[in-house]
């Protein structure tokens, strides 16, 4: 059976996975983002490790990548949660090592095609997938087509502005979206509720560094004040956004995935509670939250295949 | 040749046109929807206006309405600018009188339509048009096709929330962007800024019901202190909240129409202003704000005829 590799480029972690047709990971493997500190050195063990993975399977027919910022044009622009600078041609520097086809689309976009091929999607025609990692993504699909926009910068939802939040994006702009809803989103919220009150808490001792999305689930279930407010206030937020994004679209659903949403009910019951309450009373009952329906299969590397599938068949 | 009969029912007038395939108006006509305190006065004057112009105009082939909250099942659910209760079956009521097929579809669902047919979006895949009426109204085309959502309730921006906004809306739901931005919207910012100015201004001596548009840009053409102040807060959260919408969908134009747009630079340019300050990096100098290519030939009635043509052929 026929193979496809697809590619997660995250802020943190690059994931490789080797996908059949019908959605079965054949290999998975990843590395560091963060550890390359230039393009130049990121792409050496990107085109190594595909090499290693090309020589193995033997039935592989093309290269999908997902990856923040990445236009129409097979490049990733000005990528908020990349170190690198400038403008990287991505599509060019593999081709150099290859000579498979490879299309690129934005991560959330292969999130949302993921779950249309294979995950909790499959019968929808209007959805929004929101990838809650690093930083906030969001994939969109309207009448059964993902949307791009007129160079491929549709559904950039993490800068949605919130206009009476004054937190910075990585992107140096005010009150976006994944300032505050993301797993580092969530991490800035301890910093902040640390400042507001005055309780004890486990974050008191560990350092923004240091501190890592499941410490502050285990907290929760403690019962740790601080770790409580932040989820309540990160969920409130969330909420309140996707509320406002149905009156855009009217989705039958919204499905939220990545790191923050294994925290679980601490996060989706305050983000399903102000949904609930800022939802105008025509959409009510009308709209799901749901969670990836490819959880532990990793639904970014299956949509990044799912884009040599669509192109080549 | 064969013609349609497009009708837009607006909150204030109901609009009715007789249009020919290559859009032009061979007769128009209007009636004052909200002197009609029933629905079943109301569908008597329109059935009664219908019958007259079928008689008259012997190609008439179909006929498309816009109104707002129009249903993909041919009803109207409860509409905040008319007056009328619950969930109305127009589309039932009407073929009782005739047997020309009847096409239902939100009004400014109508008026991108009519954009695309006829006016500035003629080539244009991917935009957003904007209606500043009594109320604000929204169509959103995407990869070329309008999109409705789950059952035709996408594209509700005029209660797109502004989360540091506490004005009602017809809905009696707080911070919705038509309560500020609307032909109707402005005028309660007049007394607004009444009450938050002391300044002399001709609107001391109006009153809110006597109080119209066109009296508002009069004013602001003498340099009238207080509408000077409306429109450039009226701008303002206008701009902002288009530059909101671009980080959803990335459109090649947003297109303004309406009685409000009538102001012309009073509402443009502070806009404008507003929308380019609030636009991300990667949008800027990538997105259009266009006024109506329809002017004076009404997009809306032109719109709700492209609704007959697109369905019958």
């Amino acid at each position: 059976m026929n193979q496809a590799i697809g590619i997660d480029i995250g802020g943190t972690i690059t994931k490789i996975g080797v996908i059949s047709k019908d959605g079965n990971c054949l290999k998975k493997t990843h590395f560091r983002t963060k550890e390359h500190k230039s393009f130049s050195s990121y792409i050496a063990q990107l085109n190594d490790t595909l090499k290693d993975l090309i020589k193995k399977y033997k039935n592989i027919v093309g290269i999908g990548i997902g990856a923040p910022n990445a236009s129409k044009s097979g490049t990733i622009e000005t990528p908020s949660n990349l170190k690198w600078d400038g403008e990287i041609n991505i599509i060019e520097k593999i081709k150099k090592k290859n000579n498979l086809p490879i299309y690129l689309s934005n991560d959330a976009n292969c999130a949302a095609m993921g779950e249309m091929m294979y995950g909790n999607a499959k019968n929808l025609t209007d959805f929004i997938v929101i990838t809650l990692g690093t930083g906030l993504g969001s994939g969109i699909v309207c009448n059964g087509e993902i949307i791009e926009g007129s160079d491929g910068f549709a559904a950039e939802l993490g800068h949605f502005s919130l206009n009476n939040k004054n937190r910075y994006t990585g992107l140096n702009i005010k009150g976006g979206l994944e300032a505050y809803v993301s797993a580092t989103g969530i991490k800035r919220t301890i910093l902040y509720m640390l400042s507001k009150y005055t309780n004890e808490s486990i974050f008191r001792s560990i350092s923004f560094n240091n501190l890592h999305g499941e410490d502050i689930t285990k907290a929760a279930e403690k019962g740790d004040f601080i770790a409580l407010k932040a989820y309540e206030y990160t969920g409130k937020i969330l909420g309140e956004s996707l509320a406002n994004f149905v009156t855009f679209m009217q989705p039958e659903a919204i499905i939220l995935t990545g790191g923050l949403v294994h925290s679980g009910k601490w996060i989706l019951e305050p983000t399903k509670i102000a949904f609930n309450n800022n939802l105008l009373p025509f959409y009510k009952n009308k709209v799901k939250i749901l969670t990836s329906g490819l959880e532990d299969k990793d639904s970014a590397i299956l949509g990044s295949a799912a884009l040599v599938w669509k192109n080549i068949l």
